[in-house]
């Protein structure tokens, strides 16, 4: 077990102080943000990604912290190499994963290898070679479908619309198993739309906010799909990699799931109105719901984040803003490490 | 788009009349008892199994109707198999699986392969090569993991409790979205404790009620957990297969679950005392309970049938009385079909 954990969410950041920790993921967008408070904290970080091109993995997301953390290139649907690393790892935050609704629906065996079967071997390396590490999945609220009520809370029904929320769904249901079952500590943080900088936006597969960021850099138009009005709520990538710190370092996470939404819900059409008013450049129009996009669409969707709120302390804290003020700037200072090199590369599916 | 659907419970038999009709899993308890009810009703059955030992699956199960049905022995998780037995089947009964809790807690990706990624094949056979075939899915009560509520109706919230729960929930949310989206019409039954003749009783591992029947017969002691108390619905399979049969003559169902439960909940203590005062053998003793065993049970559970009922005309029509006679006899004329050849082939794990 884990000595000195803190249901005062005061000293849950002293927690990770030499702490040895594992972020699978971690040259991703949350997986690198996460890197970069861990180091500010003292932890002892080690990296794992395979940095599948087009995934989100890419080392210029830690290139500021080099020095401070191990980086090991892995795919973790290779087990032998999980069962090594898994190791004597104190907290292990597993946000590796195939993340694209639209790539899971074009080829759906890749996305269970990667989001089922690869968290298997994840748990199974843990139950046989570390049974005290303490887990924290990635979650979606994709698992939740469209919404039979708002705001959605942890009891809505499970029920995804796509391959990829399917998939996600198994691998959380294998890390609260594995905790019920096998006692290797683990828990989900069910993400809404995470955004803020190191996002991938060289393709729009990865969901629409970091690439409406991208079209809003570049003063292209942004096409919104219907009349704009879908709700979503926003969580700054900061707050998200808050929360994965609180859940890591608390046993009262064990075995649950916990939203982890915005401050508040948004229309499409507002946020983009904000997001052009902030960058200067772009513009955006209303178009026809393409028909293969609107089969997988979920409509108005907000998270009830109360839950890790009340067993954490855990709440968003950045606003909408000022997020996006700090993403656009971010973009700007390091544009060539997210872009593709040529034009050819630009993907417009 | 099949024609002449049956809304009409009247007409749903009817319908079979003809039709060419494909059970993955015939083989097996529920499969064979489909095949039995769609030879009488004049459907081109044709039957895949692979004969796995241990699973369920025995030539001795349609020995009296093989005259009247194809076999092909195959493995669901053979994908260009898949892609050409679904050929022009207009029903497809989807029944293949790995059913032990047990085993998918000791081998998790075997499960994985057979219980999600075998399904996502047959579902990418019919996509591609037989969208117009219609998918009816054996789902499980395991699903819901320790019932919130009772009776557990379908807007219950999924949390299996094991491996085996889990992959079969990904199975099931695979075929509702490829209802939705790819417009391949599919349905699941999520049945609860299905007993009758047929049934695997080799060995323990693939649930309680059919070691419990083959010990009455063998005039062995039967051994309860905990105080018997826990309730629990039984189906008889010949309803079960009614149930198959509803849900694939009509598109009433089409991208639908339905609990699939027995008449009324009955403790275990009062099942075990019945069985064995119709068997006039065997005897039982409470135990406590094996802690590897109490850690994925999910203590009473009985479904709610009503949405089934209401929506295909479907309910449990057998008596358990009347059910659990027929199925001793049953067995009581055919034990050396269903009994291990030597007394060192017997499981006791």
């Amino acid at each position: 077990m884990i000595e000195g954990t803190a249901p005062d969410s005061a000293d849950y950041r002293a927690f990770y102080r030499d702490r040895r920790v594992m972020i699978t993921g971690g040259l991703g967008f949350i997986g690198s943000a996460l890197a970069h408070q861990l180091v500010d904290l003292g932890a002892r970080v080690l990296i794992v990604d395979s940095l599948i091109p087009d995934y989100g993995g890419n080392l210029f997301n830690v290139a500021d912290i080099e020095a401070r953390v191990r980086v090991n290139i892995a795919d973790i649907r290779q087990g032998s190499t999980m069962n090594h690393l898994v190791g004597d790892q104190e907290v292990i935050f597993n946000l590796a994963g195939q993340v694209s609704h639209i790539d899971s629906m074009r080829d759906p065996y890749t996305d269970l290898e990667i989001n089922c079967r690869a968290q298997l071997s994840i748990l199974e390396a843990c139950r046989r070679y570390n049974p005290s590490a303490k887990v924290v999945f990635a979650g979606t609220r994709q698992v939740y479908g469209r919404p039979d009520s708002l705001p959605v809370t942890e009891r809505h029904l499970v029920k995804p619309t796509d391959v990829n929320g399917i998939n996600k769904a198994a691998g959380e249901y294998y890390h609260l198993v594995y905790n019920d079952v096998f006692g290797v500590r683990a828990c989900s943080l069910r993400l809404t739309n995470v955004y803020g900088p190191r996002q991938l936006i060289k393709h729009n597969r990865q969901g629409f906010i970091a690439w409406f960021i991208r079209l809003a850099l570049e003063d292209r138009e942004i096409q919104i799909y219907g009349d704009g009005s879908q709700l979503r709520d926003f969580v700054f990538v900061d707050d998200a990699a808050d929360a994965f710190l609180r859940a890591g370092a608390s046993d009262a996470s064990n075995g649950l799931v916990f939203n982890v939404g915005g401050l508040e819900p948004i229309a499409h059409r507002s946020l983009v109105d904000l997001l052009v008013s902030i960058a200067g450049t772009g513009r955006y129009q209303c178009i026809e719901w393409p028909p293969e996009k609107k089969a997988i669409d979920i409509g108005d969707f907000y998270a009830d984040s109360s839950l890790i709120q009340r067993t954490l302390g855990w709440r968003p804290v950045t606003a909408l803003r000022e997020g996006l003020e700090r993403t656009l700037s971010f973009y700007r200072a390091y544009a060539e490490h997210y872009l593709p090199a040529t034009p050819s590369q630009v993907s417009t599916r």
